[in-house]
Protein backbone atom coordinates (compact mmCIF):
# COMPACT_ATOMS: atom_id res chain seq x y z
CA UNK A 1 0.00 0.00 0.00
CA UNK A 2 2.98 2.35 0.37
CA UNK A 3 5.04 1.71 -2.15
CA UNK A 4 4.68 5.34 -3.41
CA UNK A 5 6.49 8.21 -1.47
CA UNK A 6 4.87 9.48 1.27
CA UNK A 7 5.51 13.90 1.77
CA UNK A 8 5.95 14.61 5.70
CA UNK A 9 5.89 18.14 7.73
CA UNK A 10 6.75 19.32 10.56
CA UNK A 11 5.52 22.04 12.90
CA UNK A 12 7.52 24.45 15.30
CA UNK A 13 5.12 26.18 17.31
CA UNK A 14 6.92 29.28 18.82
CA UNK A 15 5.42 31.54 21.60
CA UNK A 16 5.81 31.98 25.20
CA UNK A 17 2.14 31.76 25.69
CA UNK A 18 1.58 28.21 24.75
CA UNK A 19 4.52 27.00 27.01
CA UNK A 20 2.68 29.24 29.96
CA UNK A 21 -0.58 27.85 29.51
CA UNK A 22 -1.66 31.49 28.66
CA UNK A 23 -2.79 30.84 25.26
CA UNK A 24 -4.69 27.43 24.25
CA UNK A 25 -3.11 26.14 20.71
CA UNK A 26 -5.20 26.08 18.05
CA UNK A 27 -2.70 25.95 15.04
CA UNK A 28 -1.57 21.68 15.47
CA UNK A 29 -4.95 20.98 14.61
CA UNK A 30 -5.55 23.51 12.10
CA UNK A 31 -2.23 22.84 10.05
CA UNK A 32 -2.40 19.15 10.41
CA UNK A 33 -6.00 18.81 8.72
CA UNK A 34 -4.61 21.18 6.16
CA UNK A 35 -1.84 19.32 5.45
CA UNK A 36 -3.94 15.74 5.39
CA UNK A 37 -5.75 17.15 2.71
CA UNK A 38 -2.85 17.61 0.90
CA UNK A 39 -1.66 14.64 0.91
CA UNK A 40 1.22 15.74 3.24
CA UNK A 41 1.69 13.98 7.24
CA UNK A 42 2.27 15.95 9.87
CA UNK A 43 5.27 14.00 11.37
CA UNK A 44 5.96 15.80 14.22
CA UNK A 45 5.59 19.20 16.50
CA UNK A 46 7.60 21.21 18.53
CA UNK A 47 6.70 24.25 20.88
CA UNK A 48 9.70 26.61 21.91
CA UNK A 49 10.16 29.44 23.64
CA UNK A 50 10.50 33.03 22.37
CA UNK A 51 14.78 31.84 22.54
CA UNK A 52 16.43 32.16 19.32
CA UNK A 53 19.00 29.31 19.76
CA UNK A 54 15.99 27.51 20.99
CA UNK A 55 14.32 28.02 17.57
CA UNK A 56 17.27 28.05 15.44
CA UNK A 57 17.63 24.03 17.19
CA UNK A 58 14.02 23.00 16.03
CA UNK A 59 13.81 24.57 12.41
CA UNK A 60 17.06 22.95 12.35
CA UNK A 61 16.90 19.43 13.30
CA UNK A 62 12.95 19.32 11.20
CA UNK A 63 14.09 21.10 8.25
CA UNK A 64 16.28 18.33 7.10
CA UNK A 65 14.27 15.67 8.13
CA UNK A 66 10.86 16.85 6.19
CA UNK A 67 9.53 17.55 2.91
CA UNK A 68 7.85 20.45 4.51
CA UNK A 69 8.86 23.09 8.00
CA UNK A 70 5.80 25.48 9.26
CA UNK A 71 6.28 27.69 11.82
CA UNK A 72 3.63 29.55 13.62
CA UNK A 73 4.32 32.66 15.50
CA UNK A 74 6.94 35.69 16.04
CA UNK A 75 6.42 37.42 12.53
CA UNK A 76 4.92 40.52 14.12
CA UNK A 77 6.12 43.68 14.58
CA UNK A 78 7.54 43.73 18.41
CA UNK A 79 10.50 42.58 20.20
CA UNK A 80 9.33 39.16 20.59
CA UNK A 81 8.76 38.57 17.50
CA UNK A 82 12.26 36.98 16.03
CA UNK A 83 10.88 34.15 14.26
CA UNK A 84 12.44 35.81 10.73
CA UNK A 85 16.11 36.48 12.58
CA UNK A 86 16.17 32.80 13.88
CA UNK A 87 15.29 31.29 10.88
CA UNK A 88 17.34 33.52 8.87
CA UNK A 89 20.63 32.08 11.37
CA UNK A 90 19.42 28.52 11.07
CA UNK A 91 19.67 28.93 6.91
CA UNK A 92 22.78 31.00 7.20
CA UNK A 93 20.98 34.25 5.24
CA UNK A 94 21.13 37.92 6.05
CA UNK A 95 17.88 39.30 6.81
CA UNK A 96 17.16 41.77 4.19
CA UNK A 97 13.68 43.82 3.69
CA UNK A 98 11.68 42.35 0.77
CA UNK A 99 10.39 45.30 -1.25
CA UNK A 100 7.44 43.77 -2.28
CA UNK A 101 6.12 43.62 1.63
CA UNK A 102 7.32 46.78 2.47
CA UNK A 103 5.19 48.79 -0.53
CA UNK A 104 2.06 46.68 1.01
CA UNK A 105 2.79 47.78 4.20
CA UNK A 106 3.37 51.37 3.65
CA UNK A 107 -0.39 51.17 1.58
CA UNK A 108 -1.79 49.69 4.20
CA UNK A 109 -0.23 52.29 6.88
CA UNK A 110 -0.84 55.07 4.65
CA UNK A 111 -3.97 55.81 5.93
CA UNK A 112 -2.82 54.20 9.66
CA UNK A 113 0.07 56.71 10.84
CA UNK A 114 2.19 55.58 8.64
CA UNK A 115 5.65 53.38 8.55
CA UNK A 116 7.29 53.12 11.53
CA UNK A 117 10.08 50.81 12.62
CA UNK A 118 8.14 48.12 14.18
CA UNK A 119 5.85 48.07 11.60
CA UNK A 120 8.49 47.78 8.90
CA UNK A 121 9.81 44.64 11.24
CA UNK A 122 7.06 43.00 9.13
CA UNK A 123 9.09 43.63 5.78
CA UNK A 124 11.58 41.70 6.68
CA UNK A 125 12.72 38.35 5.41
CA UNK A 126 15.63 35.77 4.91
CA UNK A 127 17.22 36.92 1.58
CA UNK A 128 15.73 34.80 -1.10
CA UNK A 129 12.38 34.74 0.12
CA UNK A 130 8.62 35.03 -1.42
CA UNK A 131 5.56 36.14 0.20
CA UNK A 132 2.89 34.06 1.19
CA UNK A 133 -0.15 36.26 0.58
CA UNK A 134 -3.21 35.99 2.64
CA UNK A 135 -6.69 38.19 1.88
CA UNK A 136 -7.66 37.73 5.87
CA UNK A 137 -5.50 40.62 6.76
CA UNK A 138 -2.35 42.60 5.18
CA UNK A 139 0.52 40.87 6.80
CA UNK A 140 2.06 38.22 4.55
CA UNK A 141 3.52 34.94 5.26
CA UNK A 142 7.32 34.23 4.00
CA UNK A 143 8.45 31.12 2.28
CA UNK A 144 12.48 30.28 2.02
CA UNK A 145 13.46 26.93 0.45
CA UNK A 146 11.12 24.20 1.99
CA UNK A 147 9.90 26.24 5.25
CA UNK A 148 6.68 27.89 5.51
CA UNK A 149 6.44 31.04 8.39
CA UNK A 150 2.72 31.50 9.32
CA UNK A 151 1.47 34.15 11.95
CA UNK A 152 0.60 32.92 15.11
CA UNK A 153 -3.12 34.12 15.12
CA UNK A 154 -5.22 30.79 14.34
CA UNK A 155 -7.20 33.50 11.55
CA UNK A 156 -4.54 34.73 10.57
CA UNK A 157 -3.02 31.49 10.00
CA UNK A 158 -5.61 30.21 8.21
CA UNK A 159 -5.84 33.02 5.87
CA UNK A 160 -1.68 32.33 4.95
CA UNK A 161 -2.69 28.48 4.96
CA UNK A 162 -5.84 29.39 2.19
CA UNK A 163 -3.18 31.35 0.40
CA UNK A 164 -0.95 28.21 0.00
CA UNK A 165 -4.11 25.50 -0.83
CA UNK A 166 -3.32 23.39 -3.84
CA UNK A 167 0.86 25.02 -4.09
CA UNK A 168 2.62 22.15 -2.60
CA UNK A 169 3.54 19.01 -4.03
CA UNK A 170 1.81 15.65 -1.84
CA UNK A 171 0.98 12.48 -2.12
CA UNK A 172 -2.28 10.97 -1.59
CA UNK A 173 -4.46 11.92 1.20
CA UNK A 174 -4.67 9.61 4.44
CA UNK A 175 -8.45 8.73 4.66
CA UNK A 176 -10.13 8.30 8.53
CA UNK A 177 -13.42 6.38 8.88
CA UNK A 178 -14.66 6.94 12.19
CA UNK A 179 -17.08 3.51 14.14
CA UNK A 180 -18.13 4.76 17.82
CA UNK A 181 -19.75 2.61 20.45
CA UNK A 182 -20.15 2.51 24.32
CA UNK A 183 -18.04 -0.24 23.89
CA UNK A 184 -14.95 -0.65 26.68
CA UNK A 185 -11.76 -0.53 25.16
CA UNK A 186 -10.01 -2.77 27.56
CA UNK A 187 -13.03 -5.56 26.22
CA UNK A 188 -12.17 -5.76 22.72
CA UNK A 189 -7.91 -5.03 22.21
CA UNK A 190 -7.50 -8.25 21.16
CA UNK A 191 -9.85 -7.83 18.25
CA UNK A 192 -8.11 -3.93 17.75
CA UNK A 193 -5.11 -5.27 17.59
CA UNK A 194 -5.64 -8.58 14.64
CA UNK A 195 -7.77 -6.41 12.96
CA UNK A 196 -4.86 -4.26 12.39
CA UNK A 197 -2.54 -6.93 11.92
CA UNK A 198 -4.22 -8.17 8.80
CA UNK A 199 -4.90 -5.53 7.07
CA UNK A 200 -1.83 -4.09 5.96
CA UNK A 201 -1.49 -0.56 5.38
CA UNK A 202 -4.20 0.28 7.86
CA UNK A 203 -3.59 2.14 11.42
CA UNK A 204 -6.74 1.39 13.85
CA UNK A 205 -6.54 4.35 16.92
CA UNK A 206 -8.72 3.70 19.91
CA UNK A 207 -9.73 6.88 21.60
CA UNK A 208 -11.76 5.91 24.93
CA UNK A 209 -14.33 8.69 26.29
CA UNK A 210 -16.61 8.78 29.78
CA UNK A 211 -20.27 9.62 28.75
CA UNK A 212 -23.60 9.89 31.07
CA UNK A 213 -21.28 7.61 33.43
CA UNK A 214 -20.29 4.84 31.26
CA UNK A 215 -17.18 4.22 29.04
CA UNK A 216 -17.30 3.93 25.34
CA UNK A 217 -14.46 4.66 22.08
CA UNK A 218 -14.13 5.95 18.96
CA UNK A 219 -11.77 3.43 16.85
CA UNK A 220 -10.31 5.34 13.55
CA UNK A 221 -9.56 2.78 10.71
CA UNK A 222 -6.62 4.91 8.58
CA UNK A 223 -5.46 4.20 5.05
CA UNK A 224 -4.06 6.18 2.35
CA UNK A 225 -6.64 4.01 0.14
CA UNK A 226 -10.24 5.31 1.01
CA UNK A 227 -12.03 2.08 -0.46
CA UNK A 228 -9.65 0.03 2.06
CA UNK A 229 -10.39 2.06 5.47
CA UNK A 230 -13.97 2.00 4.91
CA UNK A 231 -14.32 -1.77 4.44
CA UNK A 232 -12.00 -2.40 7.11
CA UNK A 233 -14.24 -0.20 9.80
CA UNK A 234 -17.21 -1.94 8.18
CA UNK A 235 -15.77 -5.23 9.02
CA UNK A 236 -14.78 -4.06 12.49
CA UNK A 237 -18.11 -3.00 13.07
CA UNK A 238 -19.37 -6.14 12.02
CA UNK A 239 -17.33 -7.81 14.65
CA UNK A 240 -18.11 -5.74 17.38
CA UNK A 241 -22.23 -5.70 16.87
CA UNK A 242 -21.71 -9.77 16.71
CA UNK A 243 -20.36 -9.63 19.81
CA UNK A 244 -23.13 -7.44 21.32
CA UNK A 245 -21.75 -3.56 21.08
CA UNK A 246 -24.01 -1.55 18.55
CA UNK A 247 -21.94 0.75 16.93
CA UNK A 248 -22.65 4.23 15.22
CA UNK A 249 -21.09 4.86 12.08
CA UNK A 250 -18.99 8.44 12.16
CA UNK A 251 -18.22 8.03 16.15
CA UNK A 252 -19.54 9.01 19.06
CA UNK B 1 16.72 38.33 39.63
CA UNK B 2 17.37 34.91 38.47
CA UNK B 3 20.18 34.03 40.89
CA UNK B 4 18.17 30.98 42.51
CA UNK B 5 17.52 27.95 40.80
CA UNK B 6 14.66 27.09 37.64
CA UNK B 7 13.10 24.33 37.27
CA UNK B 8 12.43 23.24 34.23
CA UNK B 9 10.05 20.35 32.23
CA UNK B 10 9.07 19.31 29.33
CA UNK B 11 6.06 17.34 27.89
CA UNK B 12 6.24 14.74 25.06
CA UNK B 13 2.77 14.12 23.72
CA UNK B 14 2.19 10.59 22.24
CA UNK B 15 -0.53 10.40 19.93
CA UNK B 16 -1.55 10.27 16.09
CA UNK B 17 -4.86 11.68 16.60
CA UNK B 18 -3.31 14.63 17.60
CA UNK B 19 -1.06 14.65 14.37
CA UNK B 20 -3.98 13.90 11.96
CA UNK B 21 -6.02 17.14 13.58
CA UNK B 22 -8.64 14.36 14.80
CA UNK B 23 -8.20 15.50 18.30
CA UNK B 24 -7.35 19.06 19.71
CA UNK B 25 -4.67 19.04 22.31
CA UNK B 26 -6.10 20.06 25.65
CA UNK B 27 -3.03 18.82 27.72
CA UNK B 28 -0.03 21.24 26.66
CA UNK B 29 -1.89 24.21 28.28
CA UNK B 30 -3.63 22.07 31.14
CA UNK B 31 0.26 20.42 32.15
CA UNK B 32 1.74 24.38 31.26
CA UNK B 33 -1.04 26.18 33.83
CA UNK B 34 -0.41 23.66 36.50
CA UNK B 35 3.29 23.53 36.17
CA UNK B 36 3.77 27.39 36.33
CA UNK B 37 1.65 26.20 40.46
CA UNK B 38 4.56 24.42 41.13
CA UNK B 39 7.41 26.84 40.36
CA UNK B 40 8.42 25.18 37.08
CA UNK B 41 8.78 26.23 33.65
CA UNK B 42 7.32 24.07 30.92
CA UNK B 43 10.61 24.43 28.50
CA UNK B 44 9.48 22.70 24.83
CA UNK B 45 6.50 20.12 24.00
CA UNK B 46 7.40 18.20 21.16
CA UNK B 47 4.07 15.99 19.53
CA UNK B 48 5.37 12.46 18.01
CA UNK B 49 3.21 9.57 16.58
CA UNK B 50 2.80 5.72 17.90
CA UNK B 51 5.89 5.09 16.59
CA UNK B 52 8.89 3.30 19.38
CA UNK B 53 11.84 4.87 17.76
CA UNK B 54 10.32 8.25 17.73
CA UNK B 55 8.49 8.47 21.46
CA UNK B 56 12.66 7.06 22.30
CA UNK B 57 14.49 9.54 20.53
CA UNK B 58 12.00 12.40 22.27
CA UNK B 59 12.28 10.99 25.69
CA UNK B 60 15.84 10.42 25.51
CA UNK B 61 16.33 13.99 23.90
CA UNK B 62 14.43 16.04 26.20
CA UNK B 63 15.14 14.20 29.87
CA UNK B 64 18.44 14.82 29.97
CA UNK B 65 17.89 18.53 29.48
CA UNK B 66 15.06 18.94 32.03
CA UNK B 67 14.38 18.47 35.73
CA UNK B 68 11.05 16.79 34.45
CA UNK B 69 9.50 15.01 31.76
CA UNK B 70 6.24 14.37 31.39
CA UNK B 71 3.96 12.26 28.57
CA UNK B 72 0.40 12.15 27.66
CA UNK B 73 -1.18 9.18 25.79
CA UNK B 74 -0.63 5.81 25.29
CA UNK B 75 -0.86 4.11 28.63
CA UNK B 76 -4.10 2.48 27.71
CA UNK B 77 -4.78 -1.18 27.13
CA UNK B 78 -4.72 -1.19 23.63
CA UNK B 79 -2.09 -1.76 20.98
CA UNK B 80 -1.58 1.57 19.91
CA UNK B 81 -0.47 2.18 23.38
CA UNK B 82 3.05 1.64 23.73
CA UNK B 83 4.60 4.31 26.17
CA UNK B 84 5.13 1.69 28.86
CA UNK B 85 7.27 -0.02 26.28
CA UNK B 86 8.97 3.17 24.78
CA UNK B 87 9.50 4.81 28.06
CA UNK B 88 11.40 1.28 29.35
CA UNK B 89 13.82 1.37 25.92
CA UNK B 90 14.67 4.83 26.53
CA UNK B 91 15.73 4.08 30.02
CA UNK B 92 17.48 0.41 29.14
CA UNK B 93 14.52 -0.31 31.84
CA UNK B 94 12.74 -4.32 31.61
CA UNK B 95 8.57 -4.08 31.47
CA UNK B 96 7.60 -5.72 34.85
CA UNK B 97 3.73 -6.07 35.81
CA UNK B 98 3.72 -3.88 39.09
CA UNK B 99 1.84 -5.83 41.84
CA UNK B 100 -0.15 -3.19 43.21
CA UNK B 101 -1.29 -1.74 39.63
CA UNK B 102 -2.66 -5.54 39.00
CA UNK B 103 -4.05 -5.67 42.58
CA UNK B 104 -5.67 -2.63 41.40
CA UNK B 105 -6.92 -3.14 38.03
CA UNK B 106 -8.31 -6.90 39.37
CA UNK B 107 -10.28 -5.28 42.01
CA UNK B 108 -11.89 -2.54 39.38
CA UNK B 109 -12.63 -5.50 36.95
CA UNK B 110 -14.06 -8.01 39.35
CA UNK B 111 -17.32 -6.99 38.55
CA UNK B 112 -16.75 -5.82 34.99
CA UNK B 113 -15.77 -8.91 33.54
CA UNK B 114 -12.57 -9.86 34.98
CA UNK B 115 -8.90 -9.00 33.82
CA UNK B 116 -8.13 -10.14 30.69
CA UNK B 117 -4.70 -9.16 28.12
CA UNK B 118 -5.49 -5.57 27.38
CA UNK B 119 -6.40 -4.59 30.73
CA UNK B 120 -3.32 -6.47 32.03
CA UNK B 121 -1.54 -4.17 29.87
CA UNK B 122 -2.33 -0.97 32.43
CA UNK B 123 -0.24 -2.83 35.17
CA UNK B 124 2.74 -3.18 32.83
CA UNK B 125 5.29 -0.61 34.02
CA UNK B 126 9.17 0.15 33.43
CA UNK B 127 11.33 -1.90 36.49
CA UNK B 128 11.73 0.31 39.11
CA UNK B 129 8.73 2.66 38.31
CA UNK B 130 6.24 4.20 41.02
CA UNK B 131 2.29 5.21 40.52
CA UNK B 132 0.53 7.92 40.78
CA UNK B 133 -2.82 7.62 41.65
CA UNK B 134 -5.81 9.48 40.38
CA UNK B 135 -8.89 9.44 41.78
CA UNK B 136 -10.89 10.57 38.89
CA UNK B 137 -10.57 6.94 37.24
CA UNK B 138 -8.88 3.66 38.28
CA UNK B 139 -6.24 3.65 35.96
CA UNK B 140 -2.84 4.69 37.82
CA UNK B 141 -0.12 7.35 36.10
CA UNK B 142 3.46 5.83 36.34
CA UNK B 143 6.44 7.66 37.69
CA UNK B 144 9.67 6.61 37.06
CA UNK B 145 13.21 8.62 37.63
CA UNK B 146 12.56 11.89 36.49
CA UNK B 147 9.26 10.72 34.02
CA UNK B 148 6.15 11.12 34.56
CA UNK B 149 3.37 9.37 32.24
CA UNK B 150 0.66 10.48 32.52
CA UNK B 151 -3.15 9.97 30.57
CA UNK B 152 -3.74 11.20 27.19
CA UNK B 153 -7.77 11.95 27.59
CA UNK B 154 -8.06 15.48 29.72
CA UNK B 155 -9.92 15.12 32.56
CA UNK B 156 -8.13 12.24 33.45
CA UNK B 157 -4.55 13.88 32.82
CA UNK B 158 -5.89 16.35 35.20
CA UNK B 159 -7.01 13.40 38.32
CA UNK B 160 -3.25 12.72 37.88
CA UNK B 161 -1.85 15.95 37.80
CA UNK B 162 -4.06 16.66 41.12
CA UNK B 163 -2.13 13.33 42.58
CA UNK B 164 1.04 15.09 41.81
CA UNK B 165 0.32 18.61 43.52
CA UNK B 166 2.70 19.56 45.93
CA UNK B 167 5.06 16.45 45.27
CA UNK B 168 7.43 17.90 42.73
CA UNK B 169 10.19 20.42 43.88
CA UNK B 170 10.12 23.59 41.88
CA UNK B 171 10.99 27.26 42.29
CA UNK B 172 9.50 30.48 42.51
CA UNK B 173 6.26 30.69 40.13
CA UNK B 174 6.16 33.06 37.12
CA UNK B 175 3.81 35.33 37.85
CA UNK B 176 2.21 37.31 35.04
CA UNK B 177 0.55 40.35 35.03
CA UNK B 178 -2.00 41.23 31.80
CA UNK B 179 -3.01 44.44 30.67
CA UNK B 180 -5.02 45.21 27.27
CA UNK B 181 -6.57 48.19 25.33
CA UNK B 182 -7.60 48.77 21.77
CA UNK B 183 -4.02 49.60 20.53
CA UNK B 184 -2.35 48.56 17.21
CA UNK B 185 0.75 46.82 18.56
CA UNK B 186 2.84 48.45 16.01
CA UNK B 187 2.07 51.99 17.17
CA UNK B 188 3.63 50.66 20.77
CA UNK B 189 6.63 48.43 20.09
CA UNK B 190 9.43 50.35 20.64
CA UNK B 191 7.97 51.49 23.94
CA UNK B 192 7.34 47.63 24.85
CA UNK B 193 10.80 47.11 23.64
CA UNK B 194 12.34 49.38 26.33
CA UNK B 195 10.45 48.93 28.97
CA UNK B 196 11.97 45.34 29.05
CA UNK B 197 15.04 46.64 28.25
CA UNK B 198 14.72 48.41 30.91
CA UNK B 199 13.32 46.18 33.65
CA UNK B 200 15.65 43.22 34.44
CA UNK B 201 14.33 39.65 34.79
CA UNK B 202 11.15 41.07 33.45
CA UNK B 203 9.71 39.37 29.63
CA UNK B 204 7.15 41.74 28.05
CA UNK B 205 4.72 39.39 25.67
CA UNK B 206 2.11 41.01 22.74
CA UNK B 207 -1.10 39.60 21.80
CA UNK B 208 -2.90 41.00 18.63
CA UNK B 209 -6.59 40.67 18.44
CA UNK B 210 -9.67 41.66 16.25
CA UNK B 211 -12.60 42.66 17.52
CA UNK B 212 -15.91 44.32 16.24
CA UNK B 213 -13.64 45.77 13.13
CA UNK B 214 -10.69 47.06 15.46
CA UNK B 215 -7.51 45.68 16.53
CA UNK B 216 -6.10 45.59 20.15
CA UNK B 217 -3.66 43.77 22.25
CA UNK B 218 -2.63 42.47 25.40
CA UNK B 219 0.47 42.87 27.04
CA UNK B 220 2.12 39.96 29.43
CA UNK B 221 4.11 41.01 31.72
CA UNK B 222 6.10 38.16 33.17
CA UNK B 223 8.52 37.82 36.45
CA UNK B 224 8.78 35.77 39.09
CA UNK B 225 8.67 38.85 41.25
CA UNK B 226 4.90 39.19 41.77
CA UNK B 227 5.67 42.88 42.71
CA UNK B 228 8.09 43.72 40.08
CA UNK B 229 5.55 42.01 37.72
CA UNK B 230 2.66 44.56 38.93
CA UNK B 231 4.71 47.55 38.75
CA UNK B 232 6.30 47.27 35.55
CA UNK B 233 2.69 46.39 34.33
CA UNK B 234 1.24 49.69 36.05
CA UNK B 235 4.47 51.60 34.40
CA UNK B 236 3.56 50.11 30.71
CA UNK B 237 -0.51 51.21 31.47
CA UNK B 238 0.26 54.49 32.55
CA UNK B 239 3.04 55.05 29.43
CA UNK B 240 0.11 54.04 27.16
CA UNK B 241 -2.38 55.70 28.41
CA UNK B 242 -0.59 58.61 28.57
CA UNK B 243 0.20 58.06 24.46
CA UNK B 244 -4.21 57.83 24.26
CA UNK B 245 -4.73 54.67 24.78
CA UNK B 246 -7.08 53.43 27.49
CA UNK B 247 -5.95 50.21 29.26
CA UNK B 248 -7.91 47.56 30.89
CA UNK B 249 -6.11 45.78 33.80
CA UNK B 250 -6.44 41.80 33.31
CA UNK B 251 -6.97 42.41 29.67
CA UNK B 252 -9.15 41.99 27.18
Amino acid sequence: MTDHRIWTAALVVIGDEILSGRTQDRNIAQIATWLNVQGIRLSEVRVVPDVEERIVEAVNALRTQNDYLFTTGGIGPTHDDITVDAVAKALGRPVIIHPEARGMLERYYETRGGLNEGRLRMARVPDGAELIINRVSGAPGIKIENLFLLAGVPHITAGMLDGLTGELEGGRPLVSVTIGGMVPESEVAELLRETERMNDGVAIGSYPFFKEGRVGANFVVRSEDAEQAQSVANLLAASLESAGYPMVPGGI
